[in-house]
Order: C-alpha cells, then structure tokens, then sequence
C-alpha cells in the first residue's frame, strides 16, 4: 500500500507553528509529553516556546486495555515536576487514534492535580476514534488500515523520523 | 443580547436525524443520557432508533470541581441496566461546555466495564472548552458568553424548550 510522503521534521514544524501561534503569552503554561513519541516532541515544543514547566507521562499501566496489550520492557515513570492545579496543560502525543491513550493521559494529570485547561496536540490523527476526544492541534489527518502502526523514531541526532509498521 | 432562535424541537429533530443516519443498524448499540436534559433526549433516541439497551447518568458526584459546585438537591441514582463490556454507547448530554462533564461521565461508564467504543451527541456545542473532548453528533453550534447557561426544559407533555439563563 502507497503512503502519503511523512516527513516528520516537516510536521513537527507544521504542529509547532500552530502551538506558537495560539499559546504563545499563555499564563502558566506548562507541556506534558507521552513517552516516547510525545516525550521528544514535548521537549522540542517546550524548548522553542521557552516554557519551563515541562513533564513526562507513561501511561502504558493506566490504559483500560492493560491487561491485553501487557507492558513493555521500556515502560519509564511519570515525572510532573511542576503544580498541576491551575495550570493549562498542552498534552503531547505524536499519533492520535482511538483516544484511550489521551483519556489515560488526562485522568493520569488529574491524580496529580486539577488544571484550568488540558489542550492536546499531535503529530499526526489517524482516526479510528473510539472514545470522543479530539486535538486541539494536529499537523496531519491520515488514514490508515487498522494492522497498520505509525512509529516515531529518533536518530542519534535527534532528527525524527515516521515509519510505519504492518501487523 | 440577542440570540439566534433556539427551537429545542426542531434541534432534536436535526440530531436524531445525524444519529439514525450513522448509527442504524450498529450491533450491540446503547444509549445512555446525562441527567437531566440528556436523558430526556436519550429517552426519545431510544425509542425513535428502537434501541432497548438505555441506560442513565448522574455525574455530579463525579465531576471533578464537585466540591466547587456542590449537590443539587434533585440528584439522581445513575442506572445502567446493561451489559457495557464490548457495547457501543451512544452518550448523549443535551450541553457540551467544558467537557469536564463529558469526562466524568465516560470515566463512570469505564466503571461498569469496557465499552467497545464512546460516541458522544448533544444538542449544542456552546464551545468553551477544558478537555480535549468533542461530539461525534451535535444539532447546532452557538457562541455565548460566560456568565450566560443554557437551560433545556420539559413541559407536561414531554415537549422540549431551551432557554437562557444569565448568572
């Protein structure tokens, strides 16, 4: 099956453009990045729109699928190293598609505390939506077969790239 | 301030018809309404749909500004007389707002099992909103102000009415 060109240096440009001009100036702003994807998108998001406030989450134990995915070797631990009440949280992800991984994510920020706002942002939406969520920012809608995964990886130079994986 | 006419009826009548066109025929599919204005509506769904499996929320204990916003005296026991585990819920509210509602709601349904997939239909979409949340179905979109709430209302003969309220 053909893909559209997914240059994910280009994208993430595209996503950062719409994060800069809609948040820059926020009060109390402060980026989450869901590992591992969202993780090297966050640092680079939180790096180019000077916040400080920046946290990790690895949401692999709080999905409601669990049982059935099991953990990865590579799970990390959550760090949010900043006051979660009252802040707006602009949550990274790099693919968004059936929205357990957002809600998992949102209900992981409220254990920590109640923020005034969680946006989310996304490199790419591949559909296939099974709980009502939408991002708030997304540089590319892309339709794919369900046996198919989009991966992001970094290169030891920090350049990202997109592949995508068939089952 | 004026506002674009609000015919409670005749925006029921524009959402059922997004509903029966998308979702007629789905297996295994529920519905489940919001106290109070989503449940009335769930009600009519349900019926129009021909959908037996409808169950009912009331999710201001769980919302998490609850210690902000206190009980209303008319809460009502959530009731859900079906089995959720693999089922597509339709939820239905007759408001979306900050989404804080609809989280509340979805994390209560995940209490009685794991839904295949969370659609979620309302009446209007006021904007505002805190969570990354949207409508799959929604009659109308209207911008009001802060202080402003929408209030849906049912007369004796069940016949639905939408006014608003200023705070």
């Amino acid at each position: 099956m053909t893909l559209p060109e997914l240059d994910a240096e280009a994208l993430y440009q595209t996503l950062e453009a719409q994060v800069k001009q809609e948040l820059t100036g926020t009060q109390r702003l402060a980026i989450v990045g869901i590992y591992s994807g969202g993780a090297w998108l966050a640092e680079r998001l939180a790096q180019s729109l000077q916040i400080k406030e920046i946290g990790f989450l690895d949401v692999s134990f709080y999905r409601d699928d669990y049982a059935k995915r099991g953990l990865h070797a590579d799970v990390k631990p959550s760090h949010i190293p900043f006051e979660i009440e009252g802040a707006t949280i602009l949550l990274v992800d790099d693919v968004l598609y059936t929205g357990r991984t957002t809600r998992a994510a949102i209900n992981t920020l409220f254990d920590y505390g109640r923020p005034a706002r969680i946006m989310l942002a996304a490199l790419l939406d591949r559909g296939g939506r099974q709980l009502p969520v939408a991002a708030d920012f997304v540089a590319k809608i892309i339709k794919l077969e369900e046996n198919q995964s989009l991966i992001l990886k970094k290169a030891d130079d920090g350049r990202l790239t997109l592949t995508v994986d068939h089952a």
